[in-house]
């Protein structure tokens, strides 16, 4: 570990990469759980210094025993607790207090257990924090440094063999999915030396793992497990290291479904925030959601060799046609491109094997048995010709044949002459095969389908990694929230001034004044009841529509006071408002929503049964600006109904985004208060004539006493 | 193999399990593609009949070689034939007239090289069936059944190892998919004894190979890997001989994506049919279409258990919660129903393990560690009280650890006493331990998600085997299409013969016409120009809508026929159409088009952007009853706009769905003539109201000559 002092994440490192561990309750006992840390670190040769603490023993597992803490020669970096939850949090404060910089926290019994657990450890967090202590759990599996022999963990899965050594670093909420994970990545000979796992989360938070990874030098890989995000500051600056460090991130993030969110919440007390909000920050960040373990390790290993092609192209080589078109479809669902060979390239492999297939996939054909130099002509084609960033051998059990050797060999002059390119192969061979081609360079995949999607999240990253700085959100002047919900009028004052066009509308207070604001706009209009009591005027009748001509507005004006009379009684009645009726828009929902750990979230979509049935939505964290708006825009399904498509005229995309942009400024500067926004419908007008909001709700809170 | 004799595909059984077996051009060098047959079949000692033909030589690796197939001692059930193509042709002709019944052929070079080649394969295999022959390929790698020996294959895979015997099998277009997939599942321990690859499928197709699996009482499970379907009927006599015999069908269909059907084309001849209406016919006999070789081993594996659970449901056992969350989350995105254990039984397991997790997934935590009866009581207490016909349990490293014996032991008492359920286990454990497991009768998966995937498989299986006949499509008169394309009115004559109703509508010669249908049928109506030359209408402005009064029509005629004039001076103006304009119902596409292999499909949508932005379609082989029409109307992802979404009015699905089995039965009634129906758009008006098509378009191919 470098000097990472006064970086973001250093505070971890006493916890992460100590260099004195003592272990609180030590147990002679190697298979106890007090008892396998010192028999993990003392059987993998730790570094550092190791103090059992045990009043009663002068000597555990052959080192000295201490009968406290106050005892140690030294203030130990970090404590190993193992002890019943009673005595823990005291001692653990009690620690605090001598100076010990971090506990890892096995013991249970805390917020996972009942709404006493959870008291105990808010209280206790929030005592040790006072003198700078960090915890990792509670009722945590703790975490391991293979490369330097810590073993704060008392995790069984090292029965069955010790970690490989390797450039990916886990950071997971569950224990037992963490070990599930790093114990499938040693048995796949994929090296991920570091693990921590943060139980409950009572102060260490993965985000915060996620960051100190991001700044360890040996760590080039995150792979992260997460049953929801606690706190937003520390998962952004994380984030934001890993993507300035270059370093990609493949998540898993469970709870997405009802069920998963219920069972997440039972087992380690986790909040789990909208998962649609997490999947927006995630994009943000270029995180690759993987979609399970197998995925998740794939896309990690593949990542080790650190090749991320701004723009991802893919070569496939074969000497068999059969898997090609496979590929070509995996490619094709997921987006990543297999363009065509050059036509002069392929006319001069065809000149070499006249019945090969030069295009892409380019099948080499069962010629190399005779001729085994093909092989390489034929890649080196790809690579120089083709200039494809990604290359996939498809050879199958031809990597366990006779002639594979030569081939192998043939293969490799290009990968050492073409060292900037990602080179994988599906191949199905014996273990001792895999790990030759791996130290030749190559990824090894036995499915071609893993193999394509893990190429794909390379590119992926590449493009992340490489993307302009966006934007900065539009500036709009501070806000001041009233202390009431707001009426529709006074909502769409306050958008008004911070640049978000509503449609010419005037609030009346008589019928005269209602038919000289309609003749002002031109009918028809569209007329709405006007009161700081009724939110949702249409469930009362209080919107009408078409309103064509001044008798008509008159007999509206009456009937709207009416209506409101008879569905709400006491509500202040301001008037009506008269707006311009919009014709020819495209109908589209703006929204603001209070999320509890990011904060104020943008949505968007296209209206009516779009979002209704379809829910057909793009969500992104506030503020933003016009650049990134116009890309939420583009995303959805049915964005086609907005660039053009069939026929249609296009719609006023660059106004649309910049009211996005403007709200998201806007619900930043509004303040915690802003509970939400609906602007529904804006209308998208054709290109050029703009992007104006019908209706606006705004919902606030009250004002704190 | 039993006797077949006389059953659909028992053509086959010479060419998949014969008696005898000849070999031409034999050669003597067990690695030469000629000499690897006779090898592979004396090494794993063939009980049947071998006969090396070679004119040169007296002996072949140790047989009695022949020279000509005239000198054999009988006439073999099949010949393998690798020699080139120029003499390969007329020798298999010429073993067709000696009565040979079948023939494997190795040999390169006819439809997929070229155009001649092409044609000397349909040459080929026209005479080769005059006398009964049936050619597997040619340029095909061939077939084993490992079984009973039977190697007609020059596959090099053998190198690395014997297929493990089991109840798989597979059948699959390309050769050096079906090896992929045979040497995975044999290097995963998986049973797939029999492997037929079907290369330019010449004559014998994939589908033929499925419906011989399906009465091979050898075979439980059936994988198949395709490029394209290549005749219908052979498919579908396989599909439903399958379902009828209760054997699961795994597919993998490549050549959805553009890319794919290209690659497709260039490598083995495939005439790639649309790939939506394949996966149409395989959802209509519960085909389980996987995304991945890995996948579909999982499920084909899982499938040999033979249990397929008609209502499936998954009940989940683990010792930490950690994976809890994600396998809800898989189950729910699959759609596999995870229900809660009963209130009391959650009680009583609760009183046992206070801290336990009891409501599914069922945690019953590490106490398992000091009382392992623990693992039964709350198996068992799932199986029994939570009645799941799946259970899960996720053990992870658990199983590689000292007390796993005792809780494998623990695990079977269950699984013994119910025997009737599927167990699967997702655990990390070395080969030999899954053996036993599998051995135990326990479905071993590493990966909790695969694991689940492959439940919900079943499931799906057990539902589409216990699935009703589907009703018959509606009975519709006998159609007589015309001659050539049919103008509205008369597709609309012609479809309501079939009881497919339309709006009201009149054919008008005269504006007086015109406005006296406008007046029967009330205000506002639709006019229509119409003219057997003018298909779209709408592109010349020849519709207009909201045609309000009699002045009003009366323009609108003289405006039709002024438009139909300027746009199509030479079309033949039959007058105008009049017709009542529809309100309030929702709009939708039902059309009918042809496929080259399948004969005529329905399509059913939900009008404008549904069709046009979001290809929210659903396809059907034709004809089928309302019941399946139901099913597919429900089945789009707009459905709820016509069930009624957030409070709208239910539209009339009965009726729609009436009419689009009506309309499937009308196009199979209209013959190979008709190429494609557009009503477009039909109305579902409010339930009880009806659905009438408001435009129709029938296209005929003109009558053979």
């Amino acid at each position: 570990m470098p000097d990472t002092t006064g970086s973001r994440f250093s505070g971890l490192t006493p916890l992460l990469a100590p260099r004195s561990v003592a272990v609180l309750g030590a147990s002679s006992d190697p298979t106890r759980i007090s008892g396998r840390p010192i028999a993990y670190m003392k059987s993998q040769d730790f570094k550092g210094a190791l103090y059992p603490i045990n009043p009663n023993r002068a000597e555990v597992q052959g080192l000295k025993a201490y009968p406290s803490i106050a005892e140690l020669p030294e203030v130990p970096d970090v404590a190993i607790v193992a002890v019943p939850a009673e005595v823990a949090a005291p001692a653990v404060v009690e620690m605090a207090k001598k100076g010990v910089k971090a506990v890892v926290m096995f013991t249970a019994g805390f917020a996972e257990m009942d709404e006493a657990g959870e008291a105990a450890q808010h209280k206790m967090v929030a005592e040790a924090r006072q003198y700078g202590m960090r915890i990792l759990g509670p009722n945590c599996l703790g975490v391991f440094d293979a490369r330097r022999a810590y073993y704060a963990t008392f995790s069984s899965s090292f029965d069955s063999g010790w970690p490989v050594l390797g450039r990916i670093g886990i950071a997971s909420q569950s224990g037992a999915y963490g070990t599930h994970l790093y114990t499938l990545a040693r048995n796949r000979r994929i090296g991920a030396s570091l693990c921590v796992m943060t139980g409950n989360e009572g102060d260490v938070t993965v985000g915060e793992c996620i960051g100190w990874l991001a700044e360890n030098p040996e760590v080039d890989v995150i792979a992260v497990y997460a049953e929801g995000i606690r706190e937003a500051p520390g998962m952004i600056a994380a984030l934001e290291a890993a993507r300035a460090a270059k370093k990609p991130i493949v998540l898993q993030k469970v709870g997405r479904s009802e069920l998963g969110s219920k069972a997440a919440k039972s087992h380690t007390a986790s909040i789990a925030g909208d998962d649609a909000v997490t999947e927006a920050v995630m994009r943000e960040f270029g995180v690759f959601r993987a979609r399970n373990s197998e995925e998740m390790l794939d896309i990690a290993h593949t990542a080790t060799r650190k090749i991320y092609p701004v723009r991802n192209t893919l070569g496939v080589i074969t000497v068999s046609g059969g898997a090609g078109v496979l590929i070509s479809d995996v490619a094709e669902s997921v987006g990543l491109a297999m363009p065509e060979m050059p036509v002069e390239a392929q006319k001069k492999l065809r000149e070499l094997v006249p019945f090969c297939a030069p295009r892409n996939p380019v099948d080499a054909t069962a010629q190399v048995s005779n001729d085994v130099t093909l092989v390489k002509t034929f890649t080196e084609s790809m690579v120089k010709d083709g200039g494809y960033s990604s290359v996939l051998g498809f050879f199958s059990m031809s990597a366990s044949s006779r002639r594979w050797p030569a081939m192998r060999e043939q293969l490799n002059m290009v990968k050492d002459a073409y060292p900037d390119r990602l080179y994988t192969l599906s191949v199905i061979v014996p273990p001792e095969g895999r790990d030759q081609l791996e130290a030749d360079g190559w990824v090894v995949h036995e499915d071609p389908t893993r193999a394509v999607v893990a190429i794909d999240a390379m590119g992926r990253f590449g493009a992340a990694f490489a993307a302009p700085p966006p934007a900065p959100a539009p500036a709009v002047p501070a806000v001041t929230l009233p202390s009431a919900t707001p009426t529709e009028a006074e909502a769409k004052t306050l958008l008004g001034a911070a640049g978000i066009a509503s449609a010419p509308e005037a609030a009346c207070a008589t019928a005269e004044e209602a038919v000289a604001a309609a003749k002002r706009f031109g009918f028809p209009v569209v007329m709405k009841i006007l009161s700081p009591d009724i939110l949702h005027k249409s469930e009362i009748g209080g919107v009408l529509l078409d309103v064509a001509d001044e008798a008509a507005v008159r007999g509206g004006h009456a009937l709207l006071l009416q209506r409101a009379k008879a569905a709400a009684p006491k509500a202040r009645i301001e008037g009506v408002l008269v707006a311009k009726q919009l014709k020819g828009g495209v109908e589209c929902i703006l929204g603001i929503h209070r999320d509890p750990v990011f904060g104020p979230v943008a949505m968007f979509g296209l209206g009516g049964i779009f979002v209704e049935v379809l829910k057909d939505v793009v969500f992104r964290r506030c503020p933003f600006g016009a650049d990134v708006a116009e890309e939420m825009i583009r995303s959805i399904k049915g964005a086609p109904l907005l660039l053009g498509a069939r026929g249609r005229k296009p719609a006023d995309v660059k106004a649309l985004a910049e009211m996005l942009a403007r709200l998201s400024a806007f619900a930043v500067a509004a303040g915690p208060r802003l509970a939400s926004i609906d602007l529904n419908p804006v209308f998208a007008m054709p290109a050029g004539e703009g992007a104006f909001a019908v209706d606006a709700v705004i919902e606030v809170d009250p004002p704190q006493a």
